[in-house]
């Protein structure tokens, strides 16, 4: 394979879903530590150490709330919300950059108007992400603001 | 330093300038190998392996026609304009993902409109830039578009 051959141009619909890029829906989630996200792996390539991923949550949705050893540099890329970070909460909007450091706990979520979308850029080698526990979930949710951001029909 | 002294939140204003993120200008250069562009490292980290910059280029200008051992991973944030990448120039507009493979020349420029905006991830750790020999841009310019592509005024 030549160089030439991996030079690679893929446009994106006005949806944000790329041509030639896999886009993998999530499973509804029984805990609820999840819910309507979509992603998209924009750049993945052995010769890159690090990856580039395109999720997008729909209106009223949010990430996964997890933890891992790598960490997560974000860039907001459509629409707006909240994130938890730690044991911060705060809002979001598009060309917010959030830097996700190590074994600290973080969800996103969509406001109720409209699909948040965003970067994030990880390592290629990386471990699992970890899920909280039911005493994780009651020692986050001891706070308020943070049991206020997770449960917010609550 | 605990996990959470790390954790960052940065807001861009509208024309895509990041709090707390310092914006290289580039100088101009005497051999018209790059117009009119700035660099913001968006994300670098010893703990992560991959560096984000957002690059951008006033109307008309260009970045470095340039190669290097290191792969390119683009995504076009804001405007539009053309790129060069190996033997092939194309017109790109925002959301366009562009891989630049290993040792290919590329260069991107601005239509004469709007500011043309763009996502670069790179391996931290990577190979300088070589710029072109005279030979070189004598090689690339028998191409006659990319020539125009080049030297649009010409």
């Amino acid at each position: 394979m030549t160089s030439r051959d991996r030079s690679i141009h893929r446009r994106a619909s006005d949806d944000y879903r790329w041509e030639g890029v896999d886009e993998l829906p999530y499973k509804e989630d029984d805990r609820a530590l999840f819910k309507s996200i979509t992603r998209q792996v924009l750049f993945s390539d052995p010769q890159m150490h690090g990856e580039l991923r395109y999720f997008e949550v729909a209106p009223g949705g949010f990430s996964t709330l997890e933890r891992h050893e790598h960490m997560h540099a974000v860039l907001i890329l459509r629409g707006r919300g909240h994130c938890l970070v730690g044991d911060e909460v705060r809002s979001i909007e598009t060309r917010d950059l959030i830097t996700v450091p190590a074994m600290t706990w973080h969800q996103f979520r969509a406001t109720k108007g409209e699909p948040l979308g965003f970067l994030c850029m990880v390592n290629a080698q990386r471990d699992k992400p970890q899920l909280p526990t039911a005493d994780d979930l009651k020692r986050l949710k001891a706070d308020p603001t943070i049991a206020a951001f997770l449960d917010p029909e609550g």
